[in-house]
């Protein structure tokens, strides 16, 4: 609805800014020779040595110049789209009192990421890590009607998460600028209008920041909410590990829901038998150990056939914590981070020595649901076993598939262990590793695996804010309903550092165009005036075609010309120097790396249809 | 030297961006009928009720859409003026390490007025009001030579101040959006050439805010430094006072130094004597008394004939507390802001009754710096003094002056205490009211008295801030010399406050064109077909005209559209309405009332007309 907020013809003053070259011996920037000691990936070793950002605090950085004339480009981007979808653009405090986010529990939620303060009274205070509880009470401060709705605000503000291992620069920092809008909605139908607009506005701000993304299914963390999908960029240094079938199905591997196999028939299996392994605590150990002394008369024993049993202690928003057990086939590990997030907000971590101390009955390598007394089996685990351990089991371990597993005594494991006849658990998580080949869930195909950035998340929160903080309207026919909201996120000074990431290389940074802070440097390569004076001409004649110029005027080395032009990216360089005796220019093209000499009365007309193309 | 930042020709995606005119029935905005409940000054009082800003905690607000759009008015124009005296813009972040801010001091002198917190790790950050600091360790960490200067940042940026009584909306904000900049100069010239050209841009800045302002010598406050100057806003609603003269002085009154009296020749004077005052502990009835016990041949008793002692507590941010006593003539009080800025980074509170009960040399009412025993007059306060109370006295103190003062001794004055005879101070401490008629200290003429809005605050901070952080360049000799800096800030949220309370009146706000979020609203009232068909005709032929229009097409009242018209404040208004049978459309000037009919082909190029005026 509002097309460019910042158009504005200013009329009183239209003569007072005279136009000037930047140039490069002025500019407040200076390239480093060597990597920051603590950069992991390129995107961040390049941003910091080609001047573009400087470190102030663990995941806190300052924009020099270049850096932030991208940073306002990719905010650009992301205003026009929302701008198009008829998104408002509305500006919150990041500083935000503690009250709303206690009324939707966030405020305990959060734990130890969110950064809070108390103001000179005493009063608690939260530096915003999103602003789901602002933009719900602004709209229940303003809005009263269905004929109020549909609406959709966003925001490009500075955010804070104070992360455990901030990393990577600006791809994990604690302080952050996001693009946050909220979607006001009267029914679900309305909802999912909203959610599809902002999912079409996405596809086109990532494919503006030329990307090469995913859209995957993602669970929605501490927002709650349903409908939930990622936008991740493909990339080695990303953080997030997805999946991929040939069908078309994607996800992240938080999101991913395996497919649950069918009941098998146990009728045949005999009972429960103890066996003595002795120094078979690890999964490998006892399958060597099973097929030797206990061997199967169809097909060797494998870990698929073994039930591992993995115990974590959970430390929870309130400050109590609590034990779970988890079992598994062994074959399988448990996904730290598919475990973190079906678990959240929970905090997890593994048993210590002094927990299993502290829990006798929990038999380390011997770990299993039941015990086995004089030939009868028993339930051990479970909220009604005798250790009140609470047990949930992977998915594949359904009713009717047999087992070896721990019997909870040293040295000793269970033989012809089944699921649903020897024992329960308290429920199902599916939280073991997925691994390349796995079947897609839509059974679409094998799967592959692959890691991103995340970029952006969209989600249907549905109804919990407006619950929480009581945003109601009337219905048309004079009924107060509850609103129903989606929430949608773009990491704008991330997107910085997941563009840097994709298209540097060896030599430094490598800008597409409509994110570069320049569209071309002007390199004035050897000495005398007559070179000086011809590069100056170019800058002003490309300067004066509508092209942001960069002017290399610097008393420097051609080498370091060339050196810091590549390091710093711009699309174009046009290298001005002895090619001049010859009446030539050069233009280099950064991405490409292609060369090509011009006339100089043509280097203008050849940039403009280099960046026009 | 950055001539656009943002000027860039996205050349992938060229007409993804539809155009769409701003309807009022779409637009994330309530016009409020009732004044807010803490409202205390017309701007504030507007800004909400028309729907630009909402409070979010005490001194913190949300923008909404009308008031984000001339926030980023503001922030365009103090852009463009700082890019053209060459000043490259960066951005730091708002969360800063304690590190910095502790070798500097600041740490502490900032107070309870500093936003301190810790991270997960227990590591102390603090929300920064200015960035001196940062500023200083980036020039350091990038620049190392004489030929780097001079050089000029800048950033538009949110700050934190943990203000005791934040008030009046955005005018004294405890998170603002300010302007700071810092120059770096190797020299003292070259700092006056810098403060020159910052203060050639502000000049420019608020006159294109269109703002009513003076330039007055001010204080440095907690920064430290030496030249420095205010622009206030003219206001009454505005918490600084300033006083100039016929003759072109201006200051703040903080920074008022009077112009000191000559010494005087006290030989004529006999010896101090005592005399008995009963009950009378106050300069009026002190002054009563004396004329009727103990009259003076010449003239009568006045108040400026008697020495005022107050004894007031500081509060240092080392967390250490001192006595002070101040002597001033009886007829003047001391001007609390004036004595503020003078103890700065100290807090002063008035003495509580358990402080003279732990001070029994302090006899209320009767305080005086001698004591008379038996005929001889002794020092009694000042560091050597038997009480060891720092004594300071106002400028108009001379020696040779003589005083009736107190004794010290309950219902007893001295008569005939003349300074530099009889006593001394610890120094000169010129914190007395300033009143209207005064003469300047330049000698300019009587001074008067006005209020106004600190919009913005150049200074010459010097090399302190360098001295403390290390920063120093080689010289043109090799040698290393400490650089010299300049401060400089603009309110750029408290310039929307500010010009809202310069341009409003009783009917709600009137926008500057230059600020106005739209540059003419268009009214659709009554009803039918053809008047919502030609409001929005006229609104898109002005829109692609390159006007910013909004349109109300509510379905409601004229009566509701003219208020809210008024009330939000765009510099034209164009009613179509009931003319329209006769072919006229109204065009309403919001700031001067005027009102005119227009022919309907005549409307866009009169609006044209009047725009462009």
């Amino acid at each position: 609805m509002q097309r460019d907020c910042y158009r504005i013809v200013d009329r009183s003053w239209p003569d007072k800014i005279t136009a000037v070259i930047t140039r490069l011996s002025q500019l407040f920037c200076r390239t480093l020779r060597e990597d920051p000691a603590d950069a992991e990936v390129a995107s961040h070793r390049w941003l910091v040595r080609a001047g573009y950002i400087r470190r102030a605090a663990p995941g806190i950085y300052s924009w020099l110049p270049l850096g932030l004339r991208v940073l306002a480009n990719v905010e650009r981007i992301v205003r026009e789209e929302m701008d198009a979808i008829g998104a408002q653009e509305v500006r919150f405090p990041a500083l935000l009192p503690r009250e709303p986010y206690e009324d939707t529990n966030r405020w305990t939620e959060y734990g130890p990421n969110l950064f809070r303060l108390q103001d000179r009274k005493g009063a608690d205070y939260l530096l915003g890590p999103t602003h789901e509880e602002m933009f719900t009470l602004l709209v229940k401060d303003l809005y009263s009607s269905y004929k109020d709705l549909p609406l959709s605000l966003y925001q490009i503000q500075t955010k804070y998460r104070d992360e455990a291992r901030p990393r990577a620069g600006l791809l994990r920092g604690r302080e952050f600028v996001m693009k946050d809008s909220y979607s006001f909605d009267i029914d679900d139908a309305g909802l999912d209008a909203s959610y599809a607009a902002h999912r079409a506005a996405y596809i086109r701000i990532f494919d503006r920041l030329g990307l090469e993304y995913v859209i995957v299914k993602a669970t929605s963390g501490a927002m709650g909410g349903s409908a939930s999908e990622e936008f991740l960029a493909v990339s080695p240094s990303g953080e997030d590990t997805f999946v991929r079938s040939p069908g078309g199905y994607a996800a992240n591997v938080e999101a991913v829901r395996i497919p649950v196999p069918t009941a098998v028939d146990a009728s045949a299996i005999g009972a429960a038998r103890p066996v003595i392994t002795p120094e078979a605590g690890t999964i490998n150990a006892l399958v060597t150990l099973a097929n030797s002394d206990f061997p199967r008369p169809d097909r060797e024993w494998t870990a698929a056939d073994t039930l591992k049993n993995v115990v974590f202690k959970l430390a929870l928003p309130d400050g109590t914590s609590d034990l779970l057990m988890i079992g598994l086939p062994g074959d399988r590990d448990i996904d730290p981070k598919r475990l973190e997030a079906a678990l959240e907000p929970a905090e997890v971590t593994a048993l210590a020595e002094e927990d299993f101390a502290a829990n006798p009955g929990l038999v380390k390598g011997f770990i299993g649901p039941v015990t086995l007394t004089d030939g009868v089996v028993a339930q051990h685990l479970g909220a009604e076993g005798p250790l009140k351990l609470r047990y949930l089991l992977d998915p594949r371990v359904v009713p009717g598939t047999a087992w070896i597993t721990g019997a909870n005594v040293s040295d000793t494991h269970l033989i012809d262990v089944v699921a649903g006849r020897d024992f329960t658990a308290d429920g199902v998580l599916d939280v073991a590793e997925v691994r390349a080949g796995d079947p897609a869930p839509d059974g679409s195909g094998p799967l592959s695996l692959a890691r991103g950035i995340e970029m952006g998340h969209i989600f249907q929160l549905g109804r919990k804010y407006a619950e929480a903080l009581g945003l109601k309207v009337l219905d048309s026919n004079g009924k107060l309903v509850t609103v129903t909201m989606g929430s949608y996120g773009v990491g704008v000074s991330r997107a910085v550092a997941a563009v840097a990431e994709a298209t540097c290389d060896d030599h430094g940074l490598s800008w597409p165009p409509a994110l570069a802070p320049f569209d071309v440097q002007i390199l004035a390569t050897g000495k005398g005036e007559e070179i000086a004076g011809a590069a100056e001409r170019l800058a002003e004649d490309l300067d004066a075609a509508g092209l942001r110029v960069l002017l290399d005027d610097r008393k420097a080395s051609p080498g370091v010309k060339f050196t810091d032009a590549e390091v710093m990216g711009m699309p174009l360089a046009v290298v001005v120097g002895r090619g001049l005796a010859d009446g030539v220019v050069e233009i280099r093209q950064r991405a490409s790396g292609e060369r090509s000499e011009v006339a100089v009365g043509q280097a203008v007309a050849q940039v403009l249809e280099l960046v026009n193309r």
